[in-house]
């Protein structure tokens, strides 16, 4: 169940670490200017219904979005990020691709943050507590706020724009949601960009449930890993756990917090994970220079852990430490983290950096079942916690969600690829479905390779983790992302323009 | 106000009218067979969630099927019926066409009932008691029970269905649900046969308010009425009802039921209405022979009863029998009424007919908010009550629901425009959409002429009143509705086909 927790999270947590800066400049009610690095934008909120589906209840929240219009004209397009599991700042400051589109598309951008993460929260700092109000997370829901947010955009918020192109992005989760966005509102949204989208990741798709560490591994193999190293230091820790001075080695060795030591042997189980965890990790975050995204790392994380990997230890201490030095390169990369703190249970911040860290295990414990587990040898170089079963993943739901009245009937394994497809999306149209090869959830997307069907393209970024081709340029760009947005920009105007022939031709 | 609530209810009434019989064999649990006319069918219900798109109520509820597998081979396709806003027995009994297709097919014929209509009461009794309940009435639920229904019948309920090509058919606000549940769900349904299905006939769709009485007025007029006879007929009816005499002699005349009697000149506009709705309603079942669907009528009603109006009376008694003559048609065709009751805020059962009366209503005061009012002339031949506004109608619902808490925040008329689009389908793909150039409704169509736009069809008869293609073979059936019948059945012949490529591919 962990790892799933984990990687679960992980996709959450990838967006969730920047800091949340305060309103600098107040212009009148609910608006600021407010910048994050580079970018600036007006900060706002708009009503949207509680629950757009059902009439039983009349309530309204504020939904927050930002808004930067300094490159648009009357009538250019609507670039808009469909946020997801996390706190709005930080889709702002890592999809640069948009920003930078904006100049030559006369663009507005916009992003709308997911209701329940953020500051949109239906309920104020009540909205986890019970499940009748935290019951309105929902990925249709979201999407609904969506359309109603680019309504008021259009009709509203931005001048000339009513019969403006409005072009979807989003990464992850967000890119899920930004192809689901165009799938179901094809009236409303006219493309999109959906970078790393695991669409077909659920119980009922074709996948195999240990995908993730198969590519986690991969990863790490092609980067320079030695297989027969990281599965000896496996064995090392297992080995070392079992004796007082092992286990004394091990604590410090990983410089473990107090709460978090080594006590018997069962506890090493804590520390693999955590281990796992990070090597997770990094296959997402493998760019091609330094980032601070999950985490503070140098270029190529997993090229530079797999340096400490490269042949097999020679003795238990060598092939834990090697461990050791992967694992603090994730977490310790800027060298001012004094201990490490592997047993989340025991720790104070198990989800520390995570704005809403109940979120996405809401999700995913209700319509975003997404079967994950390794099986190990030969797939991974992990361990075996296959098979993933809905009946062992009730179990951890009922377990974090015990304090809401949560049931596990609400756990539908069905509900995400009943709503959305879970093995084709048959009335897919300008869709541009990018997955990078180094990222572990590209084993869930559209399609393993480049295609192009109809309007809708596939394109697989070999030197590429997750959703890369969404950030800004940098002058250690690959080459090949550079074509890969130079195709998607392509795309974008291509969809401008097939938007502008249909508002001719109806209007 | 009220035209609009009438004709909202008559989409309604449409298939409300047939008996109800009680299930004849009981085949173990919750397994019936039961029949309508000459089609027969086994009784069943699915469990399905309240609510689709939250998790804020885990309770489930049992919803209607029927079922007939009489023709099915193995691996056949799924013809599936969308209920709409009344009991299912009415849509099976009036859907000839589907039960006509399955010795051909070898298909198996379902029909699903909409959730609060019929026996799919989610609270029983209490369904319509308290907005917290009838608030789970909306489109996108009844949809969502759609997509579950499928992966039922497909998975559980009948053998071998798992590759099955699922083909919808629905009529009116069902056919709505038909097209909506393709676009909204192709990995789900492969095509659609959405009849009379008024898909563009939201707040911010692109027709006149005044359309509905536009199509009735040019109905009757094709079909023989004299519009100056009519024109003189309702001044004959204000002039009449100025005078106790002139009230007394049309109290006789409409053998006025005691309770809607004419006291006073203003109550002359019950009268109105009531005769005004007649002739809406026949506009729709104007079919080429018999039929006993709104009410009971000969062919070609509407051309009957302008026999009745064919020049201007003569004195202002004998045009008040002309109108007298056509509402008794629609009425009391059978002869077996001894009174009219003309009033609906005073008659005991201003719905009687209908199961569910209120529930279409509900819709149209959420999110299927319907423009819909007369203008009198030159566009119809009725009196003006335009403009329909959204304050007016408000008030409308408010009174309406006033026991259940409704809200009218809850009236939100953009609400169905942006779920499914009001002016255009993007992604629609294999539906077929016909409309009837007699039928009031087909003012809200997809197209208004004969179009093919890659797989989306547009057909109108020339001679076909509301979903009359629905209907099964008849011997005074035109050969116009033949022609698109065929037409029909070639293209679900198509999907059926396609469905069948797609699974040897994907599989």
């Amino acid at each position: 169940m962990k790892t799933f927790l984990l990687v679960a999270i992980l996709i959450a947590t990838c967006h969730g670490l920047v800091r949340l800066r305060d309103p600098v400049t107040q212009r009148g009610p609910q608006k600021f200017e407010n910048s994050i690095g580079k970018y600036k934008y007006e900060v706002g909120y708009l009503k949207v219904p509680i629950d757009h589906f059902s009439f039983t209840n009349d309530m309204e929240f504020n939904l927050r979005y930002f808004l930067n219009t300094d490159n648009y004209e009357s009538g250019g397009p609507i670039l808009f990020y469909t946020g997801n599991e996390g706190s709005l700042e930080a889709f702002a400051e890592n999809t640069g691709f948009m920003w930078d589109l904006a100049p030559e598309l006369k663009a507005a951008v916009v992003f709308v943050e997911h209701r329940f993460y953020g500051k949109s929260q239906p309920f104020g700092n009540q909205s986890y507590t019970d499940i009748r109000r935290l019951g309105y997370l929902s990925s249709q829901q979201a999407l609904a706020d969506f359309a109603l947010s680019v309504q008021f955009f259009k009709n509203e918020k931005i001048k000339g724009a009513q019969k403006s192109a409005v072009i979807a992005f989003g990464g992850s989760y967000g890119g899920m949601l930004s192809a689901w966005f165009r799938i179901k509102y094809p009236h409303i949204v006219d493309g999109a960009i959906a970078a790393s989208a695991p669409v077909f990741w659920f119980t009922d798709s074709n996948i195999p449930e240990d995908v993730y560490d198969f590519i986690v591994t991969r990863a790490f193999l092609d980067a320079g890993c030695n297989r027969k190293a990281i599965d000896k230091a496996w064995l090392a820790l297992d080995e070392l756990s079992k004796s007082d001075s092992g286990r004394r080695y091990l604590n410090i060795l990983y410089k473990l917090d107090p709460k978090s030591k080594l006590e018997n042997k069962d506890d090493i189980g804590f520390l693999k994970q955590y281990i796992r965890e990070s090597m997770e990790a990094m296959a997402m975050v493998n760019y091609p220079y330094p980032t601070s995204f999950l985490s503070s790392l140098p270029s190529w994380p997993v090229k530079e852990a797999c340096k400490f990997a490269s042949q097999p230890g020679k003795s238990q201490e060598e092939s834990a430490e090697q461990l050791y030095n992967i694992v603090n390169l994730y977490y310790n990369y800027t060298g001012d983290k004094s201990t490490h703190c592997a047993n989340a249970a025991k720790c104070d911040s198990a989800y520390g950096s995570l704005g809403d860290p109940l979120g996405w295990p809401f999700q995913t414990c209700t319509e975003m079942v997404m079967p994950l587990c390794g099986s190990g040898y030969p797939n991974d170089f992990f361990w075996k916690d296959c098979p993933f079963t809905t009946a062992k993943y009730a179990e951890y739901c009922m377990q974090t969600f015990s304090q809401i009245s949560y049931n596990k009937t609400l756990l539908r394994p069905l509900a995400g690829g009943r709503a959305f497809g879970a093995t084709s999306l048959p009335s897919a149209s300008n869709i541009v479905f990018s997955n990078g090869y180094l990222d572990p959830w590209s084993g869930g997307g559209y399609e393993h390779s480049d295609k192009v069907q109809g309007t809708v393209v596939s394109v697989i970024l070999k030197q590429g983790a997750h959703h890369y081709d969404l950030r800004g340029a940098h002058p250690q760009d690959t080459e090949e992302v550079k074509k890969v947005r130079a195709m998607e920009t392509t795309n974008i105007k291509k969809w401008i323009k097939e938007k502008a022939r249909n508002v001719r031709r109806f209007n």
